[in-house]
């Protein structure tokens, strides 16, 4: 991965759908080139997916939490949270709890019942976001991290 | 927001950079009728966003955390989270810390250079994340969801 | 609700029992105008019920706690809560208890046999109360809240 | 207070508008009999207030939360809960913080605004109300308690 | 119980083995008089008991540790600390644990041991003790508090 | 520290006051070589004190709390705690607080008052004490650990 | 032990392969008399060993981990600890846990599946070590501690 | 690192006084080329130190503990761990508290001295060993782990 590279990923980062000629226009390189480049990135698992995110407000789901959880059954856990519509994040984390899971209900009292199904699994702190000061931080932060401008 | 918006956000929810031709076939609908309902659900801001996921193994970064802050100066801190490429997601949560911030570092060594400059911004707890077993999972979790089948 | 219905729950919120002619003369209006402005304020759910407070100390209750209850057994807790006489409110909360209740008892000592009774449905922390600053605050703060004193 | 007066307030508790004549046939008692019996236990304390209950749903105030607190300034933090209208109730209780609030706000996002205003006094935590099973329960909790029914 | 009552316990408190004769001598009475008083005092169970205090070092016993207990099972619970020679005092307390228990052993390491012996009654936080500022004050602080010096 | 000396403690531990006449008889020793025991255990140190237990509640203290104590000023609490009259126990413990306090006061009311004149020493918790199963244990818990019977 | 035995230990401590002659000149003895003194230290258990210390980073173990373990079946648990060769240590300690553990695994992965293979015997807490500013401080900490010096 | 080099590692962990001839027996090896081969783990940090294990006990230090610490100035606080002699480890570590340090003295009272000595760099919950099941494991656990037994 060189600076040119880094550069593909910084325009790409939140426009996924910006065509190859447009993105090729950014890097100073033809249609073929960039195509090929960005070809490379999705073969060696630099480029994993294009995601389009889609608000949670306007499809109905106004309450988002993080639970804190410690089971000492993990497998019937990970079962039970591969299937529930409402995980959309699972870590395994270090400290006292052992996973922390990211949740998104359609009101609180949705929430408070996605608990009690939990119930079953271990104990858990439900820790509700009330804000969002920082949804989604680029990667590539900015372009200033790139070396070698002479290259473009 | 009809089945068939539905439909075409199911699509389109992990392969951000689909076609329209593509899509349409998926749905039933001709190229610029699905352009014209994909646009719609931009501007009414159901679509946020297009993004490239981007590996972290992939460009370095090797450690990720979650870390629970205590502040009591929410204004220095929150410009310190703005401006850090570490933290890529921060959140205001209930309970007896007020933010959860998401971290990405090189390394554990790293990691621990930054829990040394938030030192100044309050107190907080690391927990380090040992695995991911759900990464993301998809809002729209199945077609099973979507009522009207005979729209199609 | 305007603000002349804002006036009439200033007035009534801590004298539930006072006469609609003299409710009348405080907000400037007619026994029978501010008789059916009530009326539709408890049609509507607005004004939920007329409560006497009878003194705990009066009547020999002199313990009041709150306890922070961790069950995993949501529905035999609430049959338990819903029939105890000692338990006076109870709330689903977030965090790492489930339950929040207000409990009233004759002395620490039937508090304690209380708490054994609680002690098959879950974990709980007991905060004796020593004092209440605030009782209770009426909701209508402030005449100055209220917008339009022409309409008076 | 006999076990008459234990009725008056059976019946009075949820309904403190009930004329005297009514409350009297509740009783077996004629109206200038049961009034100077009500006018007795409110001269002695017993009865303390009649409080109008307003609906915060209906008034826009969509959220409810308890939090506990810890100060080393009572003084400064207790003349802030009395003038502030989002604090409903305060009490000093045992256990690591010293008091328990019950806070009521427009939304999860005016309650973080309330929370920031907090940070001076101390620290505290944060526990979002999901649901209220038991709202309120009344302290005559039923007829059988009450003695001698031959009274009646 | 007036201030020469309370005189007495000043001068009784650690010196129960005081002669009447002498005691009389500190409080200006008769060698009878004091007695009497003193056989009032025991009749109404302000003076509870004479203790004798016996060295811990001094009899091989050289651990002492306070445990905070939660028990689920209070009735098994209290039957072994009341026959375990160990637990020499135990309350019941509020906060997250229920009981909080005085333990002296010969050592840390028979501590240990008893710790062991606890573990089917619940879960428990040791805190041993590492040295005593105040080991017993006495309830009598000072003659100063003592009221109408002219009655002596 | 022969089994005489432990027999004749076991006596004298609950009944400070007894004569050496008597307490001679329950050893089989004549009242000159059991008052010589006695004075050499003094001397020795295996004696600390003579108590005289006081009632709390007929003395007027009604509440007993035990507090858990975190300060980084040890020298200024200390001083507090050997002059205040409400401290009547304190021990540096292990765990994450440093102190733990027995304190009585007259009334809850006066534990929050005695809990405000601690704030600027540190923080802390507090545990009301709601009975009390074991006051006290003997040390000296039975004749049957007294070995060489035929001593006597 | 007297200063020359501890001019040994310092010696010897850091560098346990030294050959006694080479001791022998750092402590101003004949070969034979320093390897009688050692010989002496050995029996009487003042050194208990002489460890060969492999790095783990070089033989492929690059998570280090303190686990804070609770169990209430101690047994179980210590057969466990004894026969797993991810534990290199473990302490019985005082406080909410009974033992604290020092593992050492491959991976945060592997610890992560250590963490699965404890979950029956109780539950834990696990603090992952980031770095090590003392990784071992010898216990003869200098030679200004050992007094005498006119004896060499 | 081969399979014969394991067999040295597992030979000379817990005899690292052991003469080249002995340890070449163990593995069929001339003196010289295990001479040479251990000379060649030293090289690569393979071997990192030959440590000579002292007691604790016997040098007069007969309490050890760990302590968790929350600092928020790691400069002063490392270096006061530096040149502390008590402190003999200390690691970088996730969760609530960044440090865990290993720490020997002569009693329970020196630890409370050293306890009062770290007051001015943050706070701390001491956690103290009563005994240690696993002092320390060797890190190559068995023969079994070596393959390649035809080498020998």
């Amino acid at each position: 991965m060189d600076p040119i590279d880094k550069q593909i990923l910084f325009h790409l980062q939140n426009q996924a759908r910006m065509s190859m000629t447009e993105l090729g226009k950014c890097v100073n390189l033809s249609q073929p080139a960039v195509t090929e480049r960005v070809k490379r990135m999705e073969e060696k698992g630099i480029i994993e997916q294009y995601r389009t995110i889609i608000s949670n407000e306007k499809t109905g789901k106004h309450t988002t939490a993080y639970m804190l959880f410690r089971t000492s059954d993990c497998h019937a856990f990970l079962d039970f949270v591969q299937t529930s519509p409402h995980v959309i994040e699972c870590h395994r984390i270090s400290g006292e709890h052992n996973y922390l899971m990211k949740v998104i209900t359609e009101s609180n009292r949705s929430l408070e019942e996605f608990g009690n199904s939990c119930d079953k699994y271990g104990t858990y702190s439900i820790l509700i976001v009330m804000s969002t000061p920082v949804e989604y931080k680029n990667p590539i932060f900015s372009l200033d991290d790139i070396s070698s401008p002479d290259l473009l």
